[in-house]
């Protein structure tokens, strides 16, 4: 069990630190900036390249709502739900730790910002109502589990499922960042929520019901309909 | 066949709201914007993830032209081509209507302008004409299913397709975005035209026509000339 | 034979229609281009998605100094040569020929100007001189070689090598467009150089000459120090 | 043991110049530059496309800390150390000198200026700190070698390595160049600070110090928690 927490704590760590580094050191910089799409293709690869890390050794979540997903579909143990989630949360927020050091040795530094936290409504990246914004969560984790589910059954060869679930990640975070700045994973949203100067902590419910929700809801259903091979 | 029909629900549904999502919501999210580029990783990417999570039920097609082109290549059942069409058909408008329910969700929404849907002429996005358009589509179709087809044989190692075929899909959209805003997929244009401001609908003859036209031509020459191993 | 010169006649097709098309079409759509990263990608993935596709019939070369490299390199008969490289420049010609005919058919069109052929001094992207581009066009074939040679060796598990050899063309072209407009293909520059306003033909020497010098060479090192395995 | 240094220069010199050249030439060319997000993805090919091709003879290190991480873990040799770092370390300095022809063969050629050199406090991209850029190197080169150590146990079927490696470089630098230019590989760093015009040489002792002591601390740990399966 020891290291299968160590390599959640790990993954997700990476995932906060690369994913939502890459938006706040490199998303806007003058020029060369990378953008939307870079900052899409850094949180998909941050789950590629853990997952084949350390997949092998705790399943590779790196997210409470991946947890509640697959427990859902019946494919995890209810009893190690908690500690999974505590050790993804630890991660994230060591995460948006060090992060935040770093952000702060800018020359001219002038505080954090949102620092990649998600919102709806007025901090929404283009003002999306909270309707859209749950919506959007809820679909989001609802596809993004049965991407996980279905690329880790015998259907496919072994070896492939990191590169669907990781650039499935990317694609949604190509789709919905303007709309929520892409949560579908309340661990990632917890830890950068801490350190944001905006009230993000005030939204942060909706980034734990809507990515949960929707990955429930995605596990019973791909059970109910694939079977659970 | 249930299992089958709602694979490519899903799939066809995955398509419209990870491909036109991206370009509705993000391409030209200002400064930092996904732009073609990002829409066309997104088109490839709702495959490449679809056909790992479902592609082995249904084969995964999410596109009534390559449920064409699989049939005049001997490799899909005639029986089965109505159906299938439907399941699309419907993926396809179940996603541009949450697409739409969303985009409407933005504080100072004014409408959906052309939604992403294609067009020629006058709603070409580079201004092509009808006759540029129809050779393009004819003959990205075609290519599209030369790739899916040859990467599907025993002649490429399980698990590879979804990548070679994804990102053919990607590399599609890379090009002719301009020409077309790219179908290569009668069900991902119909499903966005119903909802269109523009008279989509009107052009939508040509987005059945080119793409069928040129897969079907591939399926035949695809057999005829490596067979159908 | 046949099969295998459709093969190469197919692929060739795809890497400049699609490879140039991108160029030509959508790398400076105003605002949402795709620019020369777009074009890297669509360059590298017309390679990884034909390799794919018709790879396993006739070796996917799609190139005339790959084919020399691969005879220096003893894997590759002598007597397959010229069939190969004709049926390669066939496909590239016919390639720029559609590419000509869907440009022309812009509403504002005049004139396809240097139509993604490749340069030197005035003609380079960038103001390079022959001798930079010499150096830079063998240096790139040199190291596409020796991608090509070492990712189709039994050291490498099946499957992998288009994804090596597509992204590596790929990454040529992240380095090399600015400078020759990147070749590394000698039937590449004779398909769009025929249709170009600028004098591309009158440099067209360069482009036969340094990418086969960088593959013969390569085939030769690969051979010496690695063995033909 | 040849075989294996000639594989170490050829890999180290393609990922300078693949990785600074696409950074020197293309990262900043007008109107269609590939930005940081090209410079990522190039560094991150550089090592994917010579893992597959090299990799099989010499484990495809290609970075002086890599190899320092693997020697903690276990997995390498002492013995061996010396030798390849010096292989690594020419292959670096011919990339940047062929690089620098290339580049003085520009028609306004005015200097290299930093030549994509590393470096903190006035010579950050972003103006980053001594203190911001030591952590940034420290954490990142102990990721890298958490995914190198990870993607190349027996838990990952053989031949995703590459992959996971490749793009786990991508990502670092999607993160990591507004605050460092990204090292993570002192061979890299050596190579092009010959060359710069900046005091990039008296920054130097930075890009050695911090992604040996991340690389070193990551065998320690990967062999502690996880075993050296």
């Amino acid at each position: 069990m020891q290291k299968r927490l160590f390599a959640e704590f790990l993954g997700t760590f990476w995932l906060v630190f690369g994913g939502c580094g890459s938006a706040v050191l490199a998303a806007a910089f003058p020029d060369v900036g990378i953008g939307l799409l870079g900052v899409s293709l850094a949180f998909g690869l941050t789950v590629l390249t853990m997952a084949y890390a350390v997949g092998g050794i705790s399943g590779g979540h790196f997210n409470p709502a991946v947890s509640v997903g697959l427990l859902t579909a019946g494919r995890f143990p209810a009893k190690d739900l908690i500690p999974y989630v505590i050790a993804q949360l630890v991660g994230a927020v060591v995460a948006a730790a060090v992060l935040y050091f770093i952000v702060s040795g800018k020359a001219d530094f002038a505080g954090v910002g949102g620092f990649a936290s998600n919102g709806y409504g007025e901090f929404s990246p283009g003002k999306f109502s909270l309707g859209a914004a749950l919506v959007m969560e809820v679909v989001m984790t609802f596809i993004f589990l049965m991407i996980i589910l279905g690329a880790t059954t015998g259907r496919v060869p072994a070896g492939f499922a990191p590169i669907a679930i990781g650039l499935g990640l990317t694609l949604i975070h190509l789709v919905s960042i303007p709309v929520t700045n892409t949560s579908v994973n309340p661990a990632r949203s917890t830890g950068v929520a801490l350190f944001a100067e905006t009230p993000a902590l005030s939204q942060l419910w909706l980034f734990w019901v809507a990515p949960i929700v929707g990955a429930a809801i995605a596990g019973i259903v791909h059970k109910a309909v694939f079977g659970d091979d």
